[in-house]
């Protein structure tokens, strides 16, 4: 990545670490900077080497860089772009990792000054493990990255941050954030939203009894409670809507049990059989399960 | 088990057939006989050699048995016992490893002759999987197996199937049938409906974008229709209240999600994260988690 000479990750979580421990992998002629708010992070970061330069100031660590990259929870990106926005260099392409794309688009807007070029970039990726601790250079291989677009966004830009993506060793695709916000909204916040409802609603008494099945279930819910509350914000409603769906499968296996149906509650049952069959299909298919 | 020279599975599938392999490994002493009632079930059973006999006939797979395991769908139960009653020798013990244990209970009081001893097993084991090629002799390690009794279950052969388990490698706990079916209906049989709930609200075209997250929450969606079914048709009251109990739950989140209330949301995301956090602490001191 010749046109990426300097990287500059803020926010020095699983995902931004990752970032520029996979850049150190696989750019060799890029430098990496890395920048966290918070001094225990940073010194862990160092002590790591997960980036070539960790900077105790934010604007320092962006001011000669070719690609800066947001990897803080979505709802200081609108302030992170304020702050950063003197320092940055002219042609300087800005994106973020956020699960939401829609605000970050409309924030960088109304924001970012017209020399710098933002794109937005979705790398599905991750686990409910949280901090530098948790990274990994190879955690975007074979991951799916949504790319965002909008009618006003550099093209040049975006083929080179699509680039940069796919040498991480993701399958890269764009969008535009309202169809991204849509589809996530789906298969994305909705599941997490109904681990959390799950285990909210279970006993701690009762949960000693929980099997394998409650934990794999229940598993997201053990995201990072301030990272997924900013994605419900910035992305209200399909998460209503979503619920709005779920209540209604809800409903048709209650009144078929209630009813004692077994033949229909087999047919529902069936149905997600089928359906997730065919899911798992695709994703081995597509060599994003390993 | 000296009292157990002969155990007879009837059922070979997953659950089946680990049984008839964790017994050949642990019980030198003990005769393993199996019966399925698909011939192609009976054959491969035969190639994998999971047990000792495996039986084309059922009344000749139970004649001389001292402890007899259905591992059939629940709703099969009533009339294996029925099929079985006249050839079962005074003193055997009946047992059935069920995922809800009330109904089973009745029936075996109805249907089965005085001198043999009825106790409910449910072993917390097993995987979305199903057939005996899945099989494994590890299965019951480390997990839970409920075993549960009434007023006028002989307490000698319960102690004696508490023993079988327990040298299997699971954790036994005892309790009746009504407080096991409102327990497992909380904590396993509504993960269930969730997860199938969530894979039928999905669109095909949507689940291409899915991601680790979706695919777990899902996972047990993809556990056998018919087995399920006859879950839910066998415990429908706690099926049905759960559903309320979780619809009450997510209307929650949206209501804080509608108002943008990003505290409010970010404090059930909490109370999920700490909860699970608990269930995991207990698992893994409980060594549950392997």
């Amino acid at each position: 990545m010749n046109n990426l000479k300097k990287i500059t990750v803020i926010g020095m979580g699983l995902l931004g670490a990752s970032i520029t421990l996979a850049v150190k992998r696989t750019f060799t002629g890029s430098k990496t900077l890395g920048y966290s708010h918070r001094k225990s992070t940073r010194e862990k970061a160092r002590q790591m080497g997960v980036a070539d330069i960790v900077y105790d100031d934010l604007a320092e660590s962006v001011s000669d860089s070719d690609l800066v990259i947001l990897s803080t929870p979505i709802c200081t990106f609108r302030d992170m772009f304020i702050e950063i926005a003197p320092f940055l260099k002219q042609g300087c392409i800005v994106t973020d990792v956020g699960s939401t794309k829609t605000l970050p688009h409309e924030w960088a807007r109304e924001t970012l000054p017209k020399v710098v070029q933002y794109v937005g970039s979705h790398p599905i990726a991750g686990s409910e493990k949280r901090g530098v601790e948790y990274a990994r250079d190879d955690l975007f291989f074979g991951a799916k990255c949504i790319v965002t677009k909008v009618g006003s966004t550099d093209e040049q830009s975006l083929n080179l941050l699509a680039k940069f993506w796919t040498k991480l060793g993701s399958q890269v695709i764009v969008m535009t954030p309202r169809r991204h916000d849509r589809i996530f909204g789906r298969v994305s916040h909705l599941p997490h939203l109904l681990a959390v409802a799950l285990v909210n609603a279970s006993s701690p008494e009762d949960l000693v009894y929980a099997g394998k099945g409650f934990i794999d279930t229940s598993r997201i819910a053990s995201g990072p409670a301030n990272v997924w509350s900013d994605i419900f914000v910035t992305n209200p409603d399909h998460s209503v809507k979503g619920i709005d769906r779920i209540i209604a499968e809800l409903r048709k296996l209650q009144g078929a049990i209630q009813s004692g149906k077994s033949k229909r509650i087999e047919l529902l049952l069936k149905k997600a059989n089928d359906r997730r069959a065919d899911l798992i299909a695709y994703k081995i298919k597509n060599r994003e399960l390993i």
